[in-house]
């Protein structure tokens, strides 16, 4: 424990100096210090892989990049795939270690339209702020000194292929300072999570004996927005349906037909409408009966945490938030609807004056604890048919069309359910006393993430693993948007804590 | 008047022979048949300039094409323009002639998607029927007969490049007869009225001396769905208006924030949903206040009409209709609201997990006599804050957006009235007689097509100039949208109509 007294007076001259984040053992940071270029360079190769999980060629160079990377720190690794894109599993024994703790993060992206970003997705760009602030471009040639508020933009920088490079740098440090972990590592790389992780189930069922461990941590998501520290002990479910409204088959004008001839678009513009009220909440019958209500725990952890409402709404220019003023963290806990998407003819210069033959809208479902997707398909398919429309698994036909008001209900592949693990186990224990002690700084214990990643499986797979999210991004990382970013800030202050649980966790 | 008889006669024989169009003048009939091919060629040379009126460059050569091609036809013409896309304005004096007739058509079209089309919009392509139902593509290289069944697919193909073909036509196959025109013919040929003719109102200020006419025809719009001939009364106004709702500054991850980060997508869906009831009738308060009811007269010529509806709806494979059960040309009296155009984020796998920071949707605007664009505007505008936004001329910034629920409320420039002329003029009933008599087959007589043309404009320049539509498109051209086409009958028949009226209306 000697070495630990070391560690908060680092973590005073840090904050002395100004760099604003969390510090820890001095040798990690003297190393990360003397090799931020390099670090940021490695970022910067990865970074600079089209990751979007459709492409299988993208997604297995992204692996093959990995496997490069890791095995240069001590990993023996393999590429597995059950029909999607790869996953990496992999394994770093450390003698003398008995804990195992295995570390979850992904290498895929949303897809991205280069047209909305002010820089291209795949070429990673610095620049000394967020672009909502206007931050200006960081030449990456004539870099010397690296200011830790600059931030990184491309595809995945925030969501989620930090956790690989600042583990690899955590290594890197300890090993240049001759320390060891106290742990054996396992790693699971998903190359599909933000395409629902659909060959996860099949993954985990032929490898789950390369996977067992003690404690898994999730690395992805976002940090609180108060940029402190957190831990998170679940997550929503998710499902997207792509709901199909049809008029006529064929365009028609808007001018001889409007006000005749049924508008999809309009169609399913109040179908979208009446499924929440005013002020956004859902009020479609019986949606709610099967959601589990926030635990007595969860619910005094929630009131513990700061509330960002008010800077955040600044933050977004928010006028009002939905939801009827509860707080974001508290909407986490409930399920949500989310209109993402639609498509139902242009706007300004592309709009046509037409009633198209068919409108399509995508919309985000968000689970909470109790509900299943089995359920809701059932209670939305009912509230579909209960607005007078016959629903169809498939592009209904011309003839079908012509019966009565067709609607294609196209539920997506890749849902799950939501997770919640025990906010006071011994395992969550030790980590937050570890993670409080290296900096002195508090950890706040989040019940659960509005996000959604795909740990029911592992919660099948290993009943007994407790499973714990560890999310070093900033908050306002754009991730799913244009213009991701991740602050420079956030990768040095995930190797520290990777560094410390690494150091720590497996230790008597 | 003996000559008339032999075209009764050739009208009986078309029927026998099946070609199912309508018959003229023999002579007529006889340069076409050994002339199908040239008209054809030409029409695809004028189809393959592509014309969206923000073009300039496209529009000048489409003028251009005009001016060579109606020169041959002794037309004196010249290219005139104010700050817009240019018209063609042209003379052709016939001796003796002591009736003037002017002719209005337009060569812009509306903006293609090539992506959405069967074959590309600028690249002419014959097919033996329409796309929807499969329609086999016909290799122009080898054409020997050609069925008047096909059509024709391109932008501008049915709205409105035909009338400056068939127009020449006639006058090609008269000259070839030694007949000459009973009139003086002018032209004015619009190239921006699919963007409204913005600079029309200048083009007539300063060009009315070389406008004057007895008689104007507007060769616009589609016949009736019944095939049969129509002629015109009226069109509808139209206007459109962009709105735009704002969320967060910056895309948001829509399960960290979902369902308390406000949703432009669904704000404006919500108040799109609520200007009209679940049977697509409007019901923004005193918005129908200002609409003129039909006059008896109208009414009466629309139960004549035969009703196109159950075919309609057959044709389009439609479940039902909106507006109460009214048939379309009752609806086309009125007003008519459509949402022709939404963006905010994609769909399928071009949708993305987020909350958008903003989203827009496109609406046509549809009006009816006694409705003025100011008045619409302020109703509109009216309802809009009613519905608690506050609006804005230009996009708000985000400190506004900060303060309460912004509404980009962005009218497109180019809107104008509706217009109504009386059925039962002296012009309208000797044009009536010329049809009819040509072929013995009655003409219809519609009070009101759904669709606008700037017809309002011309009845402020020229008020005692009786104005009528003759419409020569298939009803199921497509226009505006994907696989525009013109039926090649259709093209036929136009000659034959063009040339019985141009030999006709200036006899005493």
């Amino acid at each position: 424990m000697a070495c630990r007294h070391r560690h908060f007076i680092a973590a005073g001259l840090a904050f002395a100096l100004g760099t604003g984040g969390a510090s820890a053992d001095d040798s990690i940071h003297r190393y990360r210090a003397e090799h931020e270029r390099q670090i940021l360079s490695d970022f910067r190769d990865f970074l600079s892989l089209p990751n979007v999980a459709s492409s299988t060629p993208d997604m297995m160079a992204n692996a093959a990049w990995i496997e490069r990377y890791i095995a240069k720190r001590g990993f023996t690794s393999q590429i597995v795939a059950e029909g999607g894109a790869p996953y990496v599993i992999a394994e770093r024994k450390q003698p003398g270690a008995s804990q195992t703790i295995l570390i979850y993060a992904h290498f895929d992206g949303q897809p991205a339209e280069p047209r909305n970003w002010s820089s291209p997705p795949f070429e990673p760009t610095l620049r000394d702020g967020p672009v909502e602030l206007a931050g200006a471009t960081i030449n990456w040639e004539s870099l010397t000194t690296i200011n830790p508020e600059w931030r990184i933009f491309a595809r995945s920088a925030g969501d989620d292929k930090a956790p690989v490079i600042a583990l690899m740098a955590a290594l890197d440090a300890m090993e240049a300072a001759g320390d060891v972990p106290s742990v054996n590592i396992k790693l699971i790389l998903d190359g599909e999570e933000e395409a629902g992780s659909p060959t996860l189930d099949n993954i985990l069922q032929k490898h789950a004996d390369k996977l067992t461990a003690d404690l898994m941590l999730f690395c992805d998501g976002p940090m609180h927005q108060s940029r402190m520290r957190q831990l998170v002990f679940g997550v929503r479910g998710t499902m997207t349906v792509d709901l199909t409204a049809y008029g006529p088959a064929r365009p028609l004008h808007s001018g001889h037909y409007g006000g005749w001839a049924p508008n999809p678009s309009e169609q399913l513009m109040r179908l979208l409408a009446s499924m929440k009220d005013d002020d956004g909440r859902i009020i479609i019958p019986g949606y709610l009966d099967d959601v589990h209500p926030p635990t007595a725990a969860e619910q005094q952890a929630i009131s513990t945490l700061p509330n960002m409402d008010t800077a955040l709404k600044d933050e977004l220019f928010l006028s009002k938030t939905e939801g009827g003023g509860k707080r974001v963290e508290e909407i986490s806990m409930g399920p949500s609807i989310i209109v993402k998407g639609f498509e139902g003819g242009g706007v300004g210069k592309q709009s046509r004056n037409i009633i198209m033959p068919s409108a399509t809208a995508s919309v985000n479902l968000r689970l909470a604890p109790g509900q299943t997707p089995e359920r809701v398909i059932a209670r939305l398919n009912q509230f579909f048919s209960d607005q007078g429309f016959t629903l169809y698994s498939k592009p209904p036909t011309p003839e079908e069309r012509a019966v009565s008001s067709a609607l294609y209900v196209d539920w997506r592949p890749g849902g799950y359910r939501a997770y919640r693990s025990d906010l006071g186990s011994a395992e969550a224990q030790k980590l937050v006393s570890i993670l409080n002690r290296f900096d002195g700084k508090e950890t706040l214990l989040t019940p659960t993430m509005g996000g959604s990643l795909p740990i029911y499986l592992f919660e099948d797979t290993f009943p007994k693993m407790p499973i714990i999210i560890l999310p070093i991004a900033n908050h306002d990382n754009n991730q799913h948007g244009r213009n991701e970013n991740l602050r420079i800030q956030n990768l040095w202050d995930a190797i520290d804590v990777y560094a410390a649980v690494l150091l720590e966790y497996g230790k008597p």
